[in-house]
């Protein structure tokens, strides 16, 4: 936070003010967002796709008659019917859970603060893949949490390197709290923590008596083959709070996600949300409750499905025909993003400004890191521009990159890039985000 | 919480999860929400009385014509539009802000819990009324505040007494952190904090350098006079944080409300809150939105105000009618609640069941105190059962606390009441609360 000095009230602070930031994200959605860029830099849901006719009228209809309950308080935990109805969406991914164990939440977010809250003492450990999902190194910052990055492949978290991990802390005194993993289609990542590695994740984490947090957006958003069993189901529910959403298969804007937890866990979520929101609003919840109930939901979710195979599929082939050597990305089965590995010497927070000048946007690598790693990678999402927009983006990504590749080779050759990646590798002070 | 010896996560805990607790009101609902039972208890809002069909009609439209707004995902701080139009509602009473200065929230309970966790390290004051809105207790014991409590009347806050408290704070070396009022037809008290000592709060606040957190969910709802103005307006903004909400002017289960602040705690509260929930439902914003837009939204407040106001009537006409000497109760001029002080040595909280059982529902007044005072009092609800139905309630809790006069008389007598007004005044054990 910039100006402090001058905040009449910065002696009125909490400690935990301190771990309040601004994510890279947020900074660069001003311009990312103008028309004249194409932005491979937001991960909002091609929700266009819905009939929204339809939904129109169901929640219409809703309110019409019912809007005495639509409109008014609800249950703090969530309105009971939609969390029996959430539990046949887990279903589907073959996630066994009871209505009295669901927390409707705030969309996963607030899931993931409610956990930070309850979980984290300042300084206590936090594991997350590297990188991870920028919202969730938010309320981990807020909680003032200590995160210990594991390092992921094309085939999701390395159990090798999380067990040195969780040997490492152990040895040093110290004890993670919470596992925090997207095993499936991974966001910044791109990757899917392989079927032969998710027993062993489990058995580390009981092992190790963490908690882990299984995050599952885009589970069902998968190109080519049925979903993976999910760690909370391989390990019985036992040690494992399990997140989903409706964010991605039916609508961002209701903010309507959901926390499955052992019931210890979840009547203490209860108390929290309580004293945070009262209870969630009724109107969207009993909105995705309809659209369950009358519409053709799954039929829905192929839809979408395949516009996300589609937009994937052009980006894929785009980075294939058009990216510098030196490039590497992911090649995901599913979800809304690629993660990409920039030439050697180049630094993609540096390179941001220069790429919005040739009206294309990404997310530098360092917004999905604590510890300011990140700036050989980006993340690429396919999921909101139309296929010919993604490849003339990719395009124009493609020659920003070759720019810059040679720029640092020029000057690798002359013996001023520094080994740890980390130089700015040009003379000149980087120029303002907006062209 | 109970059980916590069998809970398998209870060293995992944060310390914060010791600041959890079940709060009085939930664990009445159950019982004061069956049909046979008449509840004074609840504050749910008389929503029926919203045009449902002309409301469904706006929403539709706004999900049929502008669905891939209102569907996705959008800015922390809140709908642009909506901030603006929610400055035009803090006008009608004279409050001054800008769109820029204020954050939408998921009702003012988030407002409540963020400025919590933005100012309170554990043990840090929050100075309250006493009694005070039970979901304030609620966030500010999430935060582990110190809550000190400062007498009622029937004027609102007393200054002496808030000048006492802040001066025996100052002299012990501790600081208030955070002064929160409810100062227009106080939740639970049904008083209004009188004009003649508005400006002196404010300046014992700013003389303290204590935050006032303002939180004005009936404003609107007054049945004499025109608003008085808000310590907002008479401190200019400074050093207080006003809350408003539409739960109450509008639908309750469109969960939106907001908090106008200084710019420098606007600015921590929005990270904040993009820690917590990523951003407010679309859905619900918008159709705010359209509803201040397309609607006689004032026309509705009077439709309100006046239903509200024949209630108040029906309840104060049957206290009045009704009650057993020994009975004093507050007179509202607007809002939801009458506070009602019991005759001498009842026990509102060991009454509750023998009520229950009488089929008529009020929350004890120890829910709004944070110390355990209360004992001799309850919140009566007038917003939500119909008049017949209030009338018919108050006379069934007139008869109940006429036994427990009787009885509290006849103890008081043999000399087995004790002054502190905390006896079990019976010679047995309350009975469970379901009749």
């Amino acid at each position: 936070m910039s100006g402090d000095s001058l905040d009449p009230y910065v002696d009125l602070y909490a400690g935990r003010a301190r771990g309040l930031i601004v994510s890279e994200i947020r900074a660069l959605f001003a311009v990312a967002n103008r028309p004249e860029v194409v932005s491979l830099a937001g991960g909002a849901p091609y929700v266009s796709a819905l009939p929204l006719d339809e939904v129109a009228a169901i929640v219409g209809e809703l309110i019409a008659e019912h809007g005495a309950q639509a409109l008014q308080y609800g249950s703090g935990q969530g309105d009971p019917v939609l969390r029996e109805r959430i539990c046949d969406v887990m279903a589907v991914e073959g996630v066994r859970g009871t209505p009295d164990d669901v927390l409707v939440t705030v969309g996963s977010q607030q899931a993931l603060d409610l956990l930070a809250r309850l979980f984290i003492d300042p300084g206590d450990v936090v594991i997350a893949e590297g990188p991870t999902y920028v919202g969730a190194l938010g309320a981990f910052a807020a909680a003032q949490a200590d995160v210990v990055h594991v390092p992921l492949d094309d085939n999701g978290l390395q159990p090798e390197a999380l067990r040195e991990a969780l040997g490492r802390l152990a040895a040093s005194g110290r004890r993670a709290k919470l596992l925090y993993t997207v095993p499936n289609f991974h966001n910044p990542a791109g990757v899917t923590l392989a079927a032969s590695r998710r027993q062993e994740v489990v058995e580390l984490a009981q092992r190790y008596g963490v908690l882990v947090v299984e995050d599952n957006p885009y589970g069902l958003l998968g190109f080519d083959h049925e979903p993976l069993p999910a760690l909370h189901s391989l390990a019985g529910g036992r040690n494992v709070a399990y997140l989903g959403s409706f964010s991605k298969t039916f609508a961002a804007g209701l903010r309507v996600g959901w926390v499955l937890a052992p019931p210890a866990v979840r009547e203490k979520l209860v108390l929290l949300t309580e004293a945070q929101i009262l209870c969630p609003p009724a109107l969207t919840q009993l909105a995705v409750v309809r659209y369950l109930e009358a519409m053709a939901w799954q039929e829905q979710i192929k839809v979408f499905r395949e516009a996300y195979r589609e937009r994937r599929d052009a980006m894929l082939d785009a980075l294939d025909a058009l990216m510098p050597r030196g490039c590497r990305w992911t090649r995901p089965g599913g979800g809304f993003y690629v993660w990409l590995t920039a030439p050697d010497g180049v630094d993609t927070k540096l390179m941001q400004p220069r790429a919005i000048g040739q009206r294309v946007a990404y997310v530098p690598g360092t917004g999905f890191y604590a510890d300011g790693s990140g700036r050989d990678a980006m993340r690429l999402a396919y999921c909101f521009p139309p296929p010919a927009e993604i490849r003339e983006g990719v395009r124009r990504l493609a020659a920003v990159l070759e720019d810059e590749r040679e720029l640092a080779a020029t000057f690798h050759r002359a013996g001023t890039a520094r080994s740890d990646g980390r130089q700015t590798h040009r003379g000149e002070v980087p120029g303002p985000a907006i062209p």
